[in-house]
């Protein structure tokens, strides 16, 4: 509903005015994230985005198995299994006794056995395109990306935070012009990264009049809107760590080289010349991390953040970073037949002390950690982010959990940033220095071990949530530790469900257990009756089990509306050990075999 | 352009007047897969067909692994997968003394490493959607199914036929006002499929103005229009065959049962009150064949075809074949939680004597066969003729081929259909008999051996094509052996490329091989160079083949135009067995491994 606002920024304006159960503010990989969950249970959600239109190359292109997990559970995994380049080896080359590089080792990339799915690359605008239509399909095309819009003010009612009916926050939005929508490419023709990397430089003025302005009153807000997050800011969380001199710049191309293995990750370190990544891509394009010399830098200048000194942008093309790369090749050839993005960046890692405020507004993504790209991680930890948070907030807003369960986001995600950084930090001291024996050199064999112990870690699937009202297991002194229940000893409470294959009893077929784990806001209960069969004791067990599902006491029945079906908020799976050739339909509980469909 | 045209039956009307290549008439599933051929390949096709609308229940289920396998050729087989009921377990119930049926016998379903795919079953409605989708995506929304429009005349200018620039063929056609596009339903609410059934009842009148006529003149037309077809007719062409006693009728419904095995293949035969197959579908929907007492026909009337009798088709109704379907599950019950759809058949089996004419129109599906349903075969050997035919008319078209390739389409696709014939007949009568040992009764035994040895035959991937201008090989006296060339001896040559895995060398990801030989119109070579790293010979062999492909006097150089991508017309795939540990990329002659992308 129109309503006049006398006071600033919206002072004499008509300015539309709505409420919004969750607004989203940025549509990155992160927000994204969140819209498909809200999407999919039917909250009601916006999201907005400072940009034009969505992206088109470069940016993030790493995608870890257990992001590809989560893509499978919202049913698009079959999207980066065809379009995507799917890593499954890996070389590293180091310098020989004359100063050329060459292959010392081929390793199978990633861990054998800990996902169906392998790590798997493409550009972030393809990805950006398989959650739009995702979240199509889920909300009935009624939940969209609005663009160009910024947040203008961000103001919360303090009084109304324990009250789940109000909407306590209020945020003032402007619909930027055409013209302030398009962020500067800083003199390069070829659309690149450089504008929004190098931090500092990132505060753009928008100086024309916005097309219009809008109200929103919220429940709760997400800032995914980046390393620079103007949420954040209201949030007067400041992120904390440190830049390094590393400076790397990033090319995306169509190579035509001699290297052999240039569909396969490489790891290259030369002799003097620095190092370079090799991560091929969808298509024929290939992504080549490409250390910089330290010496393309602006006299240090200070800065907010503490000692960095300012890279000089203007020296970072797609020719300089080239012709860095053909000294590291060395005596392989590099030339393009295509260059499709570049950027620069210098690598820092910084993490949020804080992931929200009042538990009403929160930051995501890039607006919490950021850190080198080269281990892959960064989009990936940023939708695990969203992934986290919003069922969360959904199922507070629909009133099926205690706004209690908001606590877990910070607690759950601030400890796997902050793993990330410790791992970023040693892989790009590693990465980034020079190989030798000697003071300030590093070892290639560390490297390499470092690499190899450090692939379960950026699988994604090796997080381990601790203690909390959602994961119940003791509180841990050394959090390396594992918890199993002593009744099923390789689940791990506060881990991620390992994705088995399994045969269901009804019609035979194998399926991975996560197929029938779907994102769909239900709870599951997993019910492992062993060889029930051989056992009269599990036998007995398994019926009184079923018995207490079915009874009118039992939780299932007391948190399911009657009028909906049996396994609407929660979902009996039971998992039995017994032969399946001497198991019959019937020797199962009711519980387990709802025969209808209500 | 529109004429003024003086013959009936448009006289004095203005009507539009247009070339087209190809006109395909009739969208069922073989008309949509001749349509998805030409919108991938570009060719300038048009798709009519008499229905209003799309089909949105019931109709044909059943996709055998090789129409998966197609599917997926196609870009759309994680769309089964995703949303169909797969085959994976198979149960024979047959009568105990005591005259009730039991469970003798459960069994894995298909052929396990035919192929990757196992059999499918989902509604017609929701295949011919997948195939829009992908047509829609390959010609770029350009190629839809026209309706309800029906031919009128179709006459053919003989002097023109072997003039491939020419456009010998004229057909009138018929927008149809929207009371004649939707067929009768014979009195039931419910949407059935008795319309379309039982030979003789189908001449529909359409008493209704039409919207409006056009003129097409075609180079090709494909009749792809059923079981009566209108183009078949056109051509003179009648099938030859008969119908048996046998009726069955069918029912689409979410059941409520205690048969155990509900969601898998059961086969049963009652003692004496005839036989069902339960074949899960999508959803929670089971589709039951059920036998019908013979007795429910009426009197014998003659009919062109021989000497069948009429079935009443007021007889037909969602009750009577639950009521024959509780009779046979006895002890076992059986209630209805919802009914999608239902249709009787009579058994019969037919197959046209010709499947072309001129080499210029051509019939193919069930204008081409008609049997029984329950092998699952009819939708599948459907598609599989215009998969055969499509991209050989395309080829011509295109001037790539003679058309010499097209009579091939008859020779391949005719025998396919009258070994389906023969085993159809064989099926139908084995379940339709009465159980038991004397005279007049079939032997349950002989049932199951006969299914377990057809399963080969039912997955589709064991058709093997003759001898032909396509097919080189030596003409065999005995079709049932299987030739391969002395230097590859398990490939069988006519017969479907087995799908094996195989790791690609320059990424280390492992592939099937089919999803390396998309359907796209390309031709391919395989070349098998063997453990070419230990033996000096085969090394040598293939230094000499890569040189021959690469040379201007090759015969890849010659049918590729100059500024086209080498690989455009004939992909070479080079297949190894050497440890790939000790083979690099440059061990390759450069034929094998263009460098770049022209």
């Amino acid at each position: 509903m129109p309503a006049i606002i006398s006071d600033s920024p919206t002072a004499g304006l008509q300015v539309k005015e709505s409420n919004v159960d969750v607004l989203i503010v940025g549509a990155g990989p992160s927000g994204y994230m969140a819209a498909i969950w809200f999407a999919k249970l039917g909250i009601n959600a916006r999201i907005i985005d400072k940009r034009g239109t969505k992206v088109f190359t470069g940016q993030a292109d790493g995608l870890q198995p257990r992001a590809l997990e989560v893509f499978n559970s919202f049913g698009f995994a079959h999207r980066p299994a065809k379009e995507a380049s799917v890593g499954f080896e890996s070389c590293y080359y180091e310098p020989d006794p004359n100063g050329n590089i060459h292959k010392v080792a081929r390793k199978v990339e990633g861990v054998v056995g800990i996902s169906r799915f392998n790590g798997s690359v493409i550009h972030q605008g393809r990805i950006e395109q398989w959650f739009t239509d995702a979240i199509d399909e889920f909300s009935n095309n009624t939940l969209k990306v609005e663009r160009p819009i910024i947040p203008e003010s961000l103001v919360v009612d303090e009084s109304k935070i324990q009250d789940q009916s109000a909407y306590p926050i209020t945020v003032t939005v402007k619909k930027l012009s055409d013209e302030d929508a398009t962020p500067e490419q800083f003199g390069h023709k070829l659309e690149n990264g450089l504008y929004r990397q190098f931090a500092g430089d990132q505060e753009r003025e928008f100086t024309h009049p916005p097309e219009s302005r809008e109200i929103i009153h919220a429940k709760y807000v997400l800032g995914t809107d980046g390393a620079h997050s103007w949420v954040r800011k209201q949030l007067g969380i400041v992120p904390e760590g440190e830049s390094t001199d590393y400076i790397w710049g990033v090319l995306d191309i169509v190579p035509i080289t001699n290297l052999p293995d240039i569909r396969k990750r490489c790891a290259i370190h030369s002799a003097s010349n620095g190092s370079i990544m090799i991560i091929p891509r969808e298509c024929d394009l290939v992504r080549f991390y490409i250390q910089l010399k330290e010496t393309e830098r602006e006299p240090e200048v200070g800065s907010s953040a503490g000692t960095q000194s300012r890279v000089d942008r203007s020296k970072i093309t797609p020719e300089a970073i080239l012709d860095r790369a053909r000294k590291i090749l060395h005596p392989y050839t590099l030339d393009v037949a295509e260059t499709h993005w570049f950027t620069g960046y210098q690598i820092g890692q910084r993490v949020a002390p804080k992931f929200e405020k009042w538990e009403r507004v929160f930051i995501a993504g890039d607006a919490c950690h950021t850190h080198s790209p080269k281990a892959g991680q960064g989009m990936n930890i940023s939708m695990m982010d969203t992934f986290n948070l919003a069922w969360k907030i959904a199922h507070v807003v629909q009133g099926k959990a205690s706004p209690a369960i908001l606590q877990t986001y910070e607690q759950e995600r601030r400890q796997v940033a902050k793993d990330l950084i410790d791992y970023d930090f040693k892989l790009s001291r590693l990465f980034s220095g020079k190989p030798g024996t000697g003071e300030g050199t590093i070892s290639t064999n560390e490297f390499r071990d470092f690499i190899d112990k450090g692939s379960a870690f950026t699988t994604g699937c090796t997080v381990d949530y601790d203690a909390s009202v959602l994961v119940s297991k003791p509180m841990r002194e050394d959090s390396s530790i594992k918890y199993a229940s002593p009744l099923a000893t390789q689940l791990f409470i506060g881990m991620r469900f390992p994705d088995n294959r399994l045969v269901m009893q009804c019609d035979g077929r194998p399926w991975f257990i996560h197929d029938k784990m779907p994102s769909d806001g239900r709870w599951r209960l997993l019910c492992f009756c062993g060889d029930f069969k051989s056992s009269p004791a599990l036998a007995a067990q398994l019926v009184a089990v079923g018995d207490y599902f079915s009874s009118p006491k039992s939780f299932i029945t007391k948190y399911t509306p009657t009028d909906e079906r049996v396994d609407s908020v929660i979902e009996l799976i039971l998992v039995h050990a017994s032969d399946a050739n001497n198991v019959e339909w019937d020797d199962f509980p009711l519980a387990f075999r709802p025969r209808d469909r209500l």
